[in-house]
């Protein structure tokens, strides 16, 4: 068997305070795969690893870890999810889905939803569209802050003041969320726009998906260039050292599932976690208890 | 191939009202099957079929699915859940472990806690261990009484009448939750004492699961006998026709696996929900958006 090795993330991450462009950032790059049979041979077993990594996460009692996925409609945002999630302890993990806001919320900050859901530690949570839509569908429909608390200072700001007020606000938050010891990871699912096309129309020919597809989705669309946008100044506004932003090739459902389960694989480890020790009391514990259960089949 | 059948699951489920005597449900039984691999041949792909039922659950928005599990220690489980878990969508599905009361649960009736992480409609809830401890643990340990709120009627009430006052409680409320639309479904995870016997010794033998040992597990084993006997009577009182309960045989976990899994999709499939139907309005929505689709190629 070849040696196997790690995806080199440098063509994917968002160096923190460079003025990135998307265009830059091809959906369809596979780092030189041409399948998914031959990636799967080539790189480590993930989702394997990924399971090592949670418990490590989980022994030490210690660190949390946020997960934060934000794309287009289909992006393929619930399968890398449940790609994800197939790797590890399903009771190690909280998936929190961000739909719109219900009355109760919009009367609060924006950052409220996603305090009251921030990971124990020792566990993972999971933001399938998060807090970021407050700078990107509110963004490409302004309309949405007029049923939306907002700061006093902000009553008769400009949009513009708008934004760069909730992006100082998300970084604030990530550094206190990273000073709880939680790892900050953030991945956006950059699907092309032909791509979204042939998924939709997928969608629309299958009689067995037909009942799913939101017309809504599809208006969306219509405002493609408005979302890049709104993409675009929010990756180079919030991708930070502590909280990073992923652009993940999304053109190639395989290698958006493996580049993932990479990442945080390798962004765990690099915690250097140490393997949980038996102390000598607990060990001389253990030991006694061995004792007794082995005297159990002489009685 | 051979044709693949269902497991029949008369030797598993407590009979509404019957006085069971828990020696009855063999720990080790495998339906004939000598294997895992023999099983696997003969019986459905369930973890496929249960994705297919969750999706129904999820397209209806008017069914809920209640999944409790109880088991002494080492029964498996962890294992169960995530073996379910393995063929559902992850975001369908909420898992809550119940462990000890926090003061603030204490303060409460002991069934505030399931009644706050009911399902919603559309979704499935798993509990891993459950309000059943309450007549269980509880039961075993009934000084943890002493820490804990109950209605006043029960206040100078013999032990036996608060366990029988529980039992009618939860009666009452799964038939509530029934008339919630969800179903519910319980399973105690039968193992015997000679194989929990030898899973603690694997694990005690295991340098990688030395540190998850729990001495306190060990200890619980010394009341094998309170604990069947709280069980069996937690079993007869409680199994219903809305809210049955199994006993799920689970010396060997792949066969506890398959059964578990066998149920659960031939229950929801019992509910005979309806395929999705896309509606004559909706269709020709879908007609004028494929159109607009199309078009956009020759633009």
């Amino acid at each position: 068997m070849a040696e196997k090795h790690r995806l080199d993330h440098a063509p994917f991450i968002v160096p923190p305070g460079k003025k990135i462009k998307l265009v830059d950032y091809d959906p369809g790059y596979t780092a030189g795969f041409a399948s998914k049979k031959e990636a799967k041979e080539a790189l480590l077993e993930d989702v394997t690893e990924l399971a090592v990594a949670q418990e490590l996460i989980w022994a030490s009692g210690q660190y949390a870890v946020l997960l934060i996925f934000q794309a287009l409609d289909a992006a393929g945002k619930d399968g890398t999810i449940k790609h994800v999630m197939s790797g590890v302890n399903p009771q190690g993990v909280d998936v929190t889905s961000f739909r719109a806001p219900t009355d109760e919320e919009r009367k609060h900050h924006f950052l409220m939803r996603p305090m009251r859901k921030l990971p124990e530690h020792g566990r993972i949570a999971i933001f399938n569209r998060s807090y970021y839509e407050e700078v990107l569908v509110v963004r490409v429909h302004p309309n949405f802050l007029y049923s939306q608390w907002r700061p006093q200072r902000l009553h008769n700001a400009s949009l513009d003041k708008v934004w760069r007020a909730r992006y100082q606000e998300i970084n604030e938050f990530e550094t206190m969320v990273s000073h709880m010891d939680t790892l900050v990871l953030k991945f956006f699912l950059n699907v092309s726009k032909e791509e979204q096309r042939q998924r939709f129309l997928d969608r629309l020919n299958d009689p067995a998906k037909q009942w799913k597809f939101a017309v809504g989705d599809y208006h969306e669309r219509q405002y493609w260039d408005e979302y890049q946008q709104a993409y675009e100044e929010m990756l180079r506004a919030t991708s930070t050292e502590t909280a990073p932003w992923y652009v993940i090739p999304a053109d190639h459902k395989w290698f958006m599932r493996a580049c993932v389960a990479d990442i945080i694989t390798a962004r765990i480890q690099e915690l250097h976690l140490p393997l949980p020790v038996v102390s000598e009391e607990k060990m001389a514990e253990l030991t006694a208890v061995k004792q007794q259960i082995e005297a159990e089949a002489e009685m």
